[in-house]
């Protein structure tokens, strides 16, 4: 270790403690990468603060050192928005996974941002009182719950709440990482991105300001600080607390596993069942490279033969979601399914999820590497940009996949490669690029909820023009004038100079 | 007129033609307010481009001559964010009032930003085909019906679509009045605030570089320029083209009008209906002096004898619309309710809005002006804010009323006064700011709805502190460096020199 990091060291571990900073370079490459497969650079050094003072103080001491400082979650973004291509100080928030707030009467919880998504709806979850009980819920971080909720409402079949963001990942990744990404997922279709359920935050700079902004109420005010911090990807500042709200869960839902004999029918399906105007909930699409690397993983029988399957999922109340999944179940058997599954119950439901959500993770099974691309495009486009990405992976000679949100048309085409091959590697970054321009061409964008991190900022001029990109770069200042915050992300200019070296081991979309 | 007002309006009417000029004094006083009814300002001149390249260019020549820029929309505005306290050239959109582009497969309308509210919803309803028809609904506007809609399906009772966004000045109130003040309406509740629903927007800024922001998709990607510019109160440039989503009208709906014998137990109601977990799409307050106003401008026949009424709206599928209307119905005679209407159809209904909506403009009959605020508290905190500001009223020596979204705790506290009487204005403004203190003070906010303008600008300080007031400001620059678009509002420090003369005419919230 150089002399300058041992005394940035020890300078962060008497902020943070000595447990709280990892120098030693064994230990260091366990940072040098997130899920975004293609490339890899090694921190400077790694601290894991416990609360916004430390990342307050982490931040001056950057500042006065002049080094990079890059924000880190679980480390499961796909677009390299973690790695630290500058070098400098990655600020790890794992340690930072303190629930700080439930408050029920006015939902919302406020947390550290290194708690994991699924831990909201779990915390909210334990806190309801139970049903048909005199129980009032008494938990040590209830702060207010001056109205109790009753159960068994017509709002919900239990009193039970939950945060709605959803990405695949949800049960790895935080809260931190979802608001730098701006993050969806399957249930995206009914509920929105991050955006729209998160209120407040606090954000400290890269000076080691710290501003509070926004609060618990739903509508802004004054310029919407809040929003335009969410999506920016690390580059504006460490967010270190949020208020998210919290949402009551639906009385009914019914989802359905729908199996088709080609990409085709099951696209048609897709445009049949929002034509109709039935709403889905979620309305994800995998085809048959996904569901054979989902049946080798997990064995579970779904979908066998099919070409091409669709999870269709209603909620609402019981009558709605009765009749709505009946008439989906009729659809996509117009359009050709020759199956379609149907689970009521939690158990089942959390099945055909599971084969959803861990369906990246199981291609693993079949190829040494991935890279998952995260176009959106306008629905009605659906059919005609999957056949050219199909051809386009075709062309560069790579075997690809394709598991997305069918209904609000965001693609996210796998292209499987073998990372240890250069010439797969480029032809990867090459038909990645092609698969991009395809979306744009469609009317559509480069990322719906990946970001655009280091993988797709030399493209940013394909989607915005030049006044734009330079009133992004004048708003990119306004946070982090220096540009230390994040360096390297975002925009094509960046001066890093990183190793482009492929890696192993793709982590869930 | 002065001699370089008239070359000023000679190079305007160059741009758009001479009827699109204002600049004699006795028609420039039409524009000298909106409807925040404490302060007025004349313009140098009013121009009325009907293009994005008419606002560039009028853009290009200000910026030249160094003179402010005002945009203005249908000036229903409630904290003066309209005027133009510095001179300068307003830029009236009203003229800007075509419909570009009607996609219903992929759910969304371009319009210009002159486009009055209530006509997006309009323009969506008379293209969709008619129920039971094979009429296909060919309408100009309609550029892309490749996925035509079919009626009577789960998701609506018929095939119409709307512009979720409902200020009650809808019938009048402009797009990019929406935008500018992130306009909410009593369906907030269920569908957020205009920044939910406005996907894209094309920014001229006050240079007159013209940026084309976000588009149809509903995912943001790079910075999120598109939610910024929504709620920056016209301090960003001008906003002259917006994609606006659109949603499917609900099965059913249904429309209960309680009456209560105390703001009291009214405010019992919303939290009981809350806590009950009903999930009403609207839930409005409306408190006696407002009723009786209402009654004397239509003579509807109701709420008599109530001290406050509720109006809450279910909406959804049949069978829960039902059930839940009941419920709330009995949680609110539980509360006290003396009577409670019911009303399913869509006449009975606009009825009841009708009464709502137009409450503001009603108090016309029992008073010379009103000054409606707009703070926004926690919703456990409605009785005792309520009771407060009915305290600081009484103290000041004015009548007060209510009519507000008690659902989403957005209070419109209104203050009666006599606008020539030097000593009430007086009254009015020291009493505004002890209510928004008192919201403040609740952990609420200044505004939900209707900005901060010039209304609330000296307040700004006690709402953000001065780290966040300062990238504020650092925000404004990155479109408006030398603040000569629509300055004097949102911040405290303006050195507007308007006449503080008061005026006469409320205009409906």
């Amino acid at each position: 270790m150089p002399m300058d990091t041992q005394r940035l060291s020890s300078d962060l571990a008497a902020i943070v403690g000595d447990e709280g900073v990892i120098s030693r370079a064994d230990q260091l490459v366990m940072y040098d990468c997130d899920a975004y497969t293609i490339e890899k650079a090694l921190p400077t050094v790694v601290v894991l603060p416990t609360s916004t003072d430390h990342v307050s103080a982490i931040c001056r001491l950057a500042h006065r050192a002049g080094l990079p400082v890059i924000p880190r979650g679980a480390g499961t973004g796909l677009s390299g928005g973690a790695l630290a291509v500058e070098g400098g100080i990655i600020i790890s928030l794992t340690r930072m996974n303190r629930i700080l707030e439930i408050d029920i009467p006015n939902r919302f919880v406020r947390a550290q941002t290194g708690v994991v998504n699924a831990s909201i709806t779990k915390a909210v979850r334990s806190t309801s009182p139970p049903l048909f009980s005199s129980d009032s819920g008494n938990n040590p971080t209830m702060s207010k719950l001056s109205e109790p909720e009753k159960g068994g409402g017509l709002g919900g079949g239990s009193s039970d709440f939950f945060f709605a963001p959803d990405p695949s990942s949800q049960g790895a990744c935080t809260i931190g990482g979802n608001i730098a990404e701006n993050s969806g997922g399957p249930h995206t279709l009914r509920y929105g991105v991050t955006a729209n359920h998160v209120t407040g935050l606090t954000l400290v700079l890269p000076d080691g300001t710290v501003e509070e902004l926004g609060g618990p109420e739903r509508e802004p005010f004054g310029y919407d600080l809040v929003g335009i911090v969410v999506g920016s990807e690390g580059t504006f500042g460490i967010v270190t607390e949020a208020t998210c709200r919290i949402l009551r869960k639906p009385e009914a839902v019914v989802t359905l596993l729908a199996s088709f004999p080609s990409v085709e029918s099951a696209t048609q399906a897709v445009t049949a069942v929002i034509a109709e105007g039935l709403q889905p909930a979620a309305l994800e699409m995998m085809d048959r490279p996904v569901l054979e690397a989902v049946e080798m993983a997990f064995g579970y029988g779904l979908a066998r033969g099919a070409e091409a399957a669709l999870i269709v999922e209603f909620e609402g109340c019981a009558p709605f979601v009765q009749e709505a999944s009946q008439q989906g179940d009729a659809i996509c058997r117009a359009e050709g399914a020759f199956a379609v599954l149907s689970a009521t119950e939690d158990l089942e439901r959390a099945k055909l999820w599971a084969a959803r959500k861990k369906a990246i993770g199981a291609l693993g099974h079949i190829t040494p590497s991935v890279v998952t691309h995260d176009g959106v495009i306008p629905r009605s486009k659906l059919p005609s940009v999957l056949a050219q990405c199909a051809d386009i992976a075709r062309r560069h000679g790579l075997r690809n996949a394709n598991v997305f949100h069918a209904g609000d048309g965001n693609l996210h085409p796998v292209l499987m490669f073998d990372d240890t091959d250069p010439e797969q590697v480029r032809a990867v970054v090459a038909a990645g690029e092609e698969i991009l321009n395809t979306c744009l061409a469609a009317g559509g964008s480069l990322t719906g909820e990946h970001g655009i991190g280091i993988e797709k900022a030399t493209m940013l001029d394909r989607m915005f023009d030049a006044d734009t990109i330079d009133c992004m770069r004048r708003l990119k200042t306004v946070f982090n004038p220096d540009g230390r915050c994040n360096p390297g992300k975002i925009f094509p200019d960046s001066k890093h100079c990183y190793e482009m070296k492929p890696r192993r081991g793709p982590i869930g979309v």
